[in-house]
């Protein structure tokens, strides 16, 4: 097995990043909601903030207010001409309505692809901010495998905010997508046939040695938090032995996705001017 | 085989129509624009507007102008307060970018999800008008073969107008979705592993024996002509003997998807009001 860290190519992407900035002449100014009782988007946002000041990024990060406050205050953050940009990390708390917060923050300011005109674009060909896990996805499998034209790729987790916007992805770089799910009768076979796998299932150990043809290169999404750490969803133990590729948990899908939402961040501001 | 016809699905679809038109007390109205001399569209576009009387929508075609003159007409229809709708048959007049045209007409009075606005709540689960033949091809998915939910579906097909919505409502359905394309190295494996296939290749012979396993329902959007009339990408001749079930070219998918057309104008009238 050999496993996949996205250190590298999330430092290329974050040059690109920096550049763009550096000819900005000023730093992009970002909010970042998140729910600081949850450890993983805690970290998520740590790391955000730390590699946003490499790039010459001003980000900050705010908890989100009770259920009932989230809609007027991202009303004042979309009012907020000092911002170029607001992520809303998922999950929303209970109760706030994922399209109702996007409608509410604008797509100017939506950097994630949670916006209908950002996600219709996405669907029509003409993405402008690409969510950023599935921008990350495209990247680490063009990296690691080549050309995706005629790549059999199957996706495991039909989300909005990763499966469904990465199938959009994957199809404008040729490939051909299976959206598999928890639904889905027979995964295992469906994997077999892949020659790339990107699960975002969120569930510890669900592709084993019995998922996999030889040769096959696995991004790994989740982030599950158990006992010993985080984990993704392979069974890393169990292909010790198998010639396959694994992207790293959390250091192999997690940079590169930081770095595109940077890129997204630094992409808003240049709209906006200077 | 056993071929299927939508007219029973279609009349129950624009009976539906029909009452809403009536509720709203006034006749939706709306204009399609077509290329005259593409018989395929000049056929599609008569057929529409003999059952939009049926619904008691008023609808007329025109042809499309020069290309130079499309955006300026496109123009002068969305500002048009008398038009709840205008339909852009595709292919457009060469030379005209599709989301240029869309995006001038302006997403209220788009009944075929072209816009970005409504390509974008199709794809974050809130479809206000889906596509109508992504739509019909779900309702008579459903119809010959029940509730989707764990069914193996592959699409022929990724364009964004029929096979990528399309993808996004089989989904939403429960079903495990393959899109495959030209680029698309083995079909026939796809294929025969599917109990619902939906081809809108635009190749008349495409699938064949070797494609399909016993029991598997075929949905052929295709509308190729030739010498013998209208075909779809079925080889009908050689799959006369298998226990499959295809739709009828051109009287499956059409009637239904028309169907579809005039149930989003009426649903565009009501939103705009009596």
């Amino acid at each position: 097995m050999r496993i996949f860290n996205g250190t590298a190519l999330a430092a290329r992407l974050n040059a690109e990043t920096q550049a763009r900035v550096a000819e900005l002449g000023r730093a992009p100014r970002c909010r970042v909601l998140l729910d600081g009782s949850n450890a993983g988007m805690a970290a998520y946002g740590a790391r955000l903030a730390d590699s946003a000041v490499a790039a010459g990024i001003d980000l900050e990060t705010e908890s989100y207010p009770q259920a009932a406050e989230v809609l007027p205050r991202l009303a004042t953050l979309a009012a907020d001409a000092t911002l170029d940009a607001v992520a809303t990390l998922y999950p929303l708390p209970a109760g706030v309505d994922p399209l109702q917060a996007a409608l509410t923050l604008g797509a100017a300011k939506d950097i994630d692809g949670l916006h209908p005109e950002n996600a219709g674009l996405l669907a029509l060909g003409a993405p402008a901010r690409a969510p950023a896990t599935a921008r990350a996805c495209r990247l680490i499998a063009e990296d690691i495998a080549g050309p995706l034209t005629g790549r059999e790729v199957v996706l495991v987790g039909a989300s909005r905010i990763v499966g469904r916007p990465l199938a959009q992805l994957l199809l404008d770089a040729g490939a051909t997508v299976t959206l598999t799910h928890a639904d889905t009768r027979d995964l295992a076979a469906h994997t077999r046939g892949a020659e790339i796998v990107i699960t975002a299932a969120g569930r510890a150990g669900l592709i084993g040695p019995d998922h996999l043809a030889d040769g096959t290169v696995v991004l790994d999404v989740s982030i599950n938090r158990g006992a010993h750490g985080v984990i993704g969803d392979v069974d890393l133990a169990a292909l010790a032995d198998r010639d396959v590729t694994v992207t790293h948990v959390p250091d192999g899908v997690g940079p590169v996705t930081t770095g595109c939402l940077l890129a997204n961040i630094a992409a808003t501001a240049c709209e906006a001017g200077s």
